[in-house]
């Protein structure tokens, strides 16, 4: 796969995404998909969520703030881009940190089909079942993706993958990403990154718009955004000057996604088929 | 006109506004108004949003993230601000792209008397009732506004201003304001500008603010506001540095704002009577 | 006490704080705990919102943006923090500027136990049923804390402290933090913080990890916070660029938080007590 053209696609269709996301980092959402190219339209109320959905090319889902208000949208958004065959994406921000998130998105598995669903080990130990443990919206400490750990996060990756037939990205200091048969690892990124709130949601948008631009590659397109956001999180790492901490940090960031062109992610991209 | 009289006068009288906006870009537009001079506050639940409004020297409506639970503090707010002589500001973001967002705008139309009416050329036609076609927030390509589009986009704004009695104000490449007698063009600005969620939205803040510093010249408080944002998204524009991108450029948009000088604003204003 | 013992013991324990807190400044807020090793988790919803303060080793409500689905999960999260003796910290943001701030506020603290009640001085006014005037979300200028409404302020923090049995701090241009028996002044900060939204909510999420992590020392550990904040001010203004505006300097002071060490703070905290 070349990562640089699902990019080049994004920027040439330009696909208006639809995100029912958390008010945290809405607007870092909002920031990093015109960075990207796409063009993002929030909309969570029920009157209009389904609606809105029927416009766009892709629908990002994320729990981070959930609320009674708008899981409904979320399961009617839902439904209406399965209708369409519009991609859906999950991000299951603190599942398994309380029932209530866990049931939502255990509920959101079993009545949406999603394309891709993109969180922590922990998060998607939670959708799998096996749990081990909860701290918030970060993965446990033992569920940290290492070298000694990573045959077992793969493990568990694939089998929700073939269970929920969608894409399972598991973020970390590897990155995992399978659809069940094929599975890649991506190396891009910095530790650094876990700092900034929301570079999660801000990689489950993107996702969003690259598999927007590329619906039939589910499993190439959110590999070639993955390593859009890790490898932005590497110049813009680099490009830190004295001073500078996790704010600036996170504008760089959407800065370098918005700098990046086809050929510095084709040439930057570090991933590899398992 | 002097441009930067309006701009004094809101940093004499540090305006108070109240803002019912999306919870999208709401950051920004507070830090915004701080920026210009004026103090925001945000408040849109209905056991308090009409009371707050009362407190307020202007009211900002922006319906960029609908909900059941504040739509009918928008209309609670916006008919206390009418009691009061309160400016209100219409920001219609998405109009058109939703029956919601369409019809909550009307309603509010017929309900509130609107000072200033703010939104690209798709988001005004959906209000005048003559929508070619949408595209979530952003303006449909056959709607922007360019030397061909001027005359047919100033017909729609002089309409819809006589038809509402407020002034309409439609940003694109060139601005329009018009109070359908007079129009003004103003032609600040960039098109990086529409790489950063929420400019618009920031825009009709800051009108918002002109408009309470001089609320009984809403249309030439209106051609500051858009002068302002527009010259300071120059002036930011211009200090953009190796590396920067859409979210740097927010940053120093806001920062802009807050070093204009009311000098610099009747320097660099680009208007002109139609 | 050695203000940088408490930001050291942040930094070792990375105390998880749930924050039910406005959609205004909630980015900033996540971030200027990530900057202090803090952990945040937002969650507002009444199916969620106590089992998830269960998790936490503290709790900030803040009242910026009130609505009626999350002020039920406010009295459900301070409760079970309550039970849990879990501290928990009251930022009252406009108390006084509507009947419906005022009495949550009240109700709160009528229901709840706050280890730490923050707020500008007619906020903490409202609280005390001594309110002069209102004017939004900033301090009324008769309520500006200078040397000369000094004395009168500290009595105001005093009497608050004992009859509610809780820290109360009231930041101005002098900080005062009393727990009604030892009272400190604080005189770090910058007068230009009051140009960024939401540096007194950041500073309410700071004071909660602090306290979290210091769950005896309720009062030191809010000096230690407001020493941190008000420095991170001062060093953020002194490294302000040429065009740098309030937008800059809210990145610029979550920067310095990242970047402050122990023996920094314990340099620069400039703090007396009484």
């Amino acid at each position: 796969m070349r990562p640089g053209e699902y990019l080049q696609r994004v920027r040439a269709q330009a696909p208006l995404v639809h995100c029912i996301t958390n008010y945290v980092t809405v607007n870092d959402c909002a920031n990093v998909l015109l960075a990207c190219g796409a063009s993002p339209i929030m909309a969570d109320d029920i009157d209009e969520a389904a609606e809105i959905t029927s416009l766009c090319s892709g629908l990002c889902i994320n729990i981070g703030t959930l609320s009674r208000a708008t899981i409904p949208s979320m399961y009617a958004s839902g439904k209406r881009a399965n209708e369409l065959d519009t991609p859906v994406i999950l991000d299951p921000v603190g599942a398994g940190a309380s029932k209530l998130r866990t049931d939502v998105a255990l509920g959101l598995l079993d009545e949406v089909r999603f394309a891709v669903i993109r969180g922590n080990a922990s998060e998607i130990r939670a959708l799998a079942g096996t749990s081990l443990t909860t701290r918030g919206v970060d993965a446990a400490p033992e569920d940290l993706v290492t070298e000694s750990t990573l045959d077992a996060t793969v493990a568990l990756a694939r089998s929700l993958a073939k269970g929920r037939g969608s894409v399972v990205a598991i973020t970390g200091a590897t990155d995992i990403a399978t659809d069940g048969i094929r599975t890649f690892l991506i190396r891009n990124g910095r530790p650094e990154m876990g700092r900034i709130t929301g570079t999660g949601c801000q990689l489950s948008a993107l996702t969003t718009a690259f598999v927007a631009a590329s619906p039939d590659e589910p499993l190439e397109a959110t590999v070639a955004a993955i390593c859009t956001m890790g490898l932005c999180g590497e110049k813009a790492f680099a490009r830190m000057a004295s001073g500078d901490g996790n704010s600036s940090y996170r504008n760089r960031i959407i800065d370098d996604v918005c700098n990046l062109t086809p050929e510095m992610l084709e040439r930057g991209a570090a991933y590899e088929l398992r």
